[in-house]
């Protein structure tokens, strides 16, 4: 028997779970609805689209072999029917139907269903405060809003932007408009530091100094108390506790939330901040009803507890799954440990599992390896490093989360993918030591930054490596008097120790060379706290066995060490 | 109790272990023994020193602090005792004695040892053929062959060089040669295409295509029979059975044996082929004898075979674990997924797990899926196609391996690392098909490359997609009357497909646009075997689920499409 199916939603998870069904069963009668005109469309490339990488707005509507997905697509090669600007108003789950409004013709007619699939996205967050209504100020909540952007920069109406929201969407767009455009761009976000819950401190931090570097203002823990216009209607500036930013175009970026007005409505269960509840089959609590996609609930795999995680790849693969199971495979969504990667400008960011600060408040008895080695064999040309930070728990040995800063190319995108699944399946401090990452000197270092990482978290965890928080450092760093027990043993080359000794006195910065501390090590004060300090980490913790062993035990190493302090940027640099 | 330990061998897995567990026991005595006066070098570099890439050697002896290691570095940074041009002659187990011999002074002294460590590597094979002592026949045997090499080069003194041997070492330095040097290079292989049991034939044939783009002649099924040289003992060329090819180089690379005499002597147990024994504590059968590197046979953890895994990456890896268990920490080496990776001019190609060969050999229900996708989004400046092939147990669904070959870059080290460490842990399809690849626009498409070959896979395994394979589909195309019972039905735009329906005529060569299949399929003739035909098997998939609902169920899919086609290169290809 021909089953009728409905679809709500058909940007990502919805064309795909429709497109899916129809290959399983290509007798089905499936329509997809959407209250858009321009569907099937790449969410993530909007930014791109903005900065001008992609020309076109219709290249994020289209195939890869260059077919644009628009409803005669749809139609004719998929044999779905799509009815655009048609807005799903009520579900009907006694009746099994979906009441639809066509926003052209504000005709309303009943869509009869057998199953019925969700994928009603998300919308983005507007932040409860005046101005938001003003004439250049946008959400990036759809395509359209994309072309109105673009369309106003290249007519040369935006000198100044500022971009509220300092989370992926808020850095891309940030990026989008400062780098080929040239518009003078602020980030301000009101959390302490940019991709708050994504990555820890020290990643936002290396972050927020590289967009300094590309010439975008970047204000953290400062967020829009109001947006303020003109006698027309048109924006002026976005105010914040500190300061009033002019702006000729604003960009909120302020996060979004699951659409589930239809969903709710509708009697099904919803959580309480907004996602619509759903079991690893991807059905709501009607079992006729799935959904998929930015509106979900879905669970963190390394905490258990209920997630939000609003992603094209995970849309995608949700949609096949609900096809499958609308079409009688059985086939589970279990859940997501939360990758993500970005680029920005010259650097690419990327983290999977939880963070430190997350797997602290979780109660986990977390610590985390942070290192800096090169991203590929030091004396292969355009070599540079890349700083992973990489999260366990000491007591279960388990890998919580790993995260990744580096130049712009595919190499944290490997360590990072390799991570996540390897997280997924729950893996320890050995599974990562064990991983084998395929080696070449143009592609990896002879012992692979996963590899290395694992290392140093088994040193961390056999209390072979004591080491010092970076935080700690740079509070001690700005204020001697904070702690003033502590002297650094610098062990880098002489040129460039030698600069820090001159200008923080021999008293406090001791330069021994790390090949020369096993002669040396007489020098390094027995009664002082000593702070290791070098490039990576590595030789630092190699001194600190050496100290161990001649009865110099006071000693901490600077996790991350220069490499992490110079990204990170501080005030205290010589010359 | 201070310790005495000895490590034989001090190129990788030797030094990684004397360091290791110098940090482990800083009061144990340590000796590392080699017969080269250069040691600690990254042989994997070789290839980038001989093309120019790397300038001096002593980069590849240079730690990435840029300290070169050398006999004083060992003893002064890292406390070990290092004693250089010393050969060592024979183990004396019962009196745990190493007799060694200074090359240079011909003084033999015994080194007593408590625990001692193998790490004397593997030797180049030396084909038994005439002429190969003759002046300007070299193999990759270790830094001063490849100074020697690049000298004469850079003197000019090469103009034509044959390498025999396309296992990754040989393309690599014909790579080296042809690519900045600019002498004429010829690649000689004995087995059927390059790189032989690491890649099946198709990824092979990509590779020799890619080298032929570059000026690299590259002959396969073609060994070399004879070294011919002049009156003075030089070089003057390379015989085959089918050609005799000029040169004033000769490179043999014809794979590598284990340096085995050592163990051999001394009674322990070593496998037929050569590979030292060892269990996973890398015990020799002598437990006070460790061993690891290129001296070892290990587990294929696909296989459950004894292998031959010479990497130095591995060897690092296994150092540390020597390390660890010479110092009494418990740690085991497990085995090996075989992941490799190459950069080749433009291109990479990698491979983990077993090939669809070996699968097929090994008794498995082996089965693959070829794919073609882009390696990122395909509206993001830059992308390009990647090829993947994912070989599975369709039984089990257990995957077995992944090869991957496209631009070179790291994208296909990503796939290829998340692949290696899911193979690793036994991993099915569905593994695969839930791997959380990061995802944003410039690092992946929102389907990334390893979920859409799980995808395939799962098409496969239910039956739903019927493929050809490429190597009949070729076959078929060289020769029509091999199987004269099939019709192309090319579904691309009709200007890609035009020119092969004016070469190959309409009654072989059948032209409807994908998104026209549904109003056009009476065109499709009912009576003839339909090979469906587009550029990486995805629509043509849809089609064949299309026609089966149609009735017209004779039809099959050519795997990975003209995607791969092209890259391996035929010559009925339209101008």
């Amino acid at each position: 028997m021909t089953e009728k199916i409905v679809v709500i939603g058909g940007v990502a998870a919805g064309p795909k779970a429709a497109c899916h069904l129809k290959r399983l069963q290509p007798g089905w009668d499936i329509t997809v609805v959407d209250q858009d005109n321009l569907i099937s469309y790449g969410g993530c490339g909007i930014p791109y689209y903005v900065s001008g990488d992609v020309s076109d707005e219709s290249e994020l509507r289209s195939t890869s072999f260059h077919m644009v997905r628009d409803v005669p697509f749809f139609e004719r090669a998929k044999g779905l029917k799509v009815l655009t600007s048609t807005r799903a108003l009520a579900i009907d789950r006694q009746n099994k139907t979906v009441q639809v409004e066509d926003l052209e013709s504000g005709k309303k007619i009943g869509l009869p269903y057998d199953q019925l699939m969700l994928a009603t996205g998300a919308k983005p967050f507007v932040l409860p405060i005046a101005g938001v209504e003003l004439d250049g100020v946008f959400t990036i909540a759809n395509l359209h809003k994309a072309v109105e952007i673009k369309k106003r920069i290249a007519q040369g109406k935006v000198d100044k932007a500022v971009v509220i929201g300092g989370g992926a969407i808020g850095v891309e767009m940030a990026e989008a408009l400062a780098d080929l455009w040239g518009v003078k761009t602020t980030l301000v976000e009101f959390m302490p530091q940019l991709l708050p819950h994504l990555v820890d401190w020290q990643f936002a931090a290396m972050l927020k100094t590289h967009l300094q570097e590309k010439n975008v203002a970047v204000f953290t823990g400062e967020g829009a108390t109001a947006i303020l216009g003109d006698a027309n209607g048109k924006v002026t500036a976005v105010q914040t506790p500190e300061r009033t930013l002019e702006a000729d175009l604003v960009i909120m970026a302020a996060g979004i939330r699951p659409r589930n007005e239809l969903a709710k409505e509708a009697g099904l269960a919803v959580a309480p901040w907004g996602g619509i509840v759903v079991n690893q089959r991807l059905q709501t609590s009607d079992p006729d009803i799935y959904a998929a996609g930015d509106c979900i609930a879905t669970t963190n795999l390394v905490t258990g507890r209920e997630t939000h995680a609003p992603m094209g790849s995970l849309a995608n693969r949700q949609g096949r799954i609900v096809g499958d199971n609308m079409a009688g495979i059985n086939s589970l969504f279990k859940g997501v440990v939360g990758s993500f990667i970005m680029k920005a400008f010259d650097r690419c960011i990327a983290a999977t599992g939880i963070t430190y600060e997350a797997a602290c408040a979780e109660g986990f008895d977390a610590d985390y390896a942070l290192t800096a080695p090169a991203d590929r064999a030091h004396f292969f040309p355009g070599e540079a490093v890349a700083v992973f930070q990489l999260v366990f728990d000491r007591r279960t040995r388990q890998v919580l989360g790993m995260q990744g800063f580096g130049v712009m190319n595919d190499s944290i995108s490997a360590r990072i993918d390799a991570a996540a699944v390897m997280i997924t399946q729950g893996a320890t401090i050995e599974d990562f030591r064990d991983a084998e990452m395929a080696y070449a000197p143009p592609f990896s270092a002879a012992i692979d930054s996963i590899n290395a990482a694992a290392f140093v978290a088994d040193n961390l965890c056999a209390d072979r490596l004591r080491k010092l928080d970076m935080d700690r450092f740079l509070a001690w760093m700005e204020d001697f008097s904070l702690e003033p027990d502590w002297v650094a043993l610098d062990i880098r080359h002489p040129q460039e120790a030698g600069p820090f000794v001159e200008k923080f006195g021999q008293e406090k910065w001791v330069a021994v060379p790390y090949a020369e501390v096993r002669d040396r090590h007489g020098e390094v004060p027995g009664d002082k706290t000593i702070i290791i300090l070098c490039d990576a980490g590595t030789r630092s913790y190699e001194v600190q066995i050496f100290l161990d062993h001649v009865g110099k035990k006071n000693t901490m190493v600077l996790s991350g060490g220069f490499n992490v302090v110079r990204r990170i940027g501080v005030d205290w640099y010589p010359e």
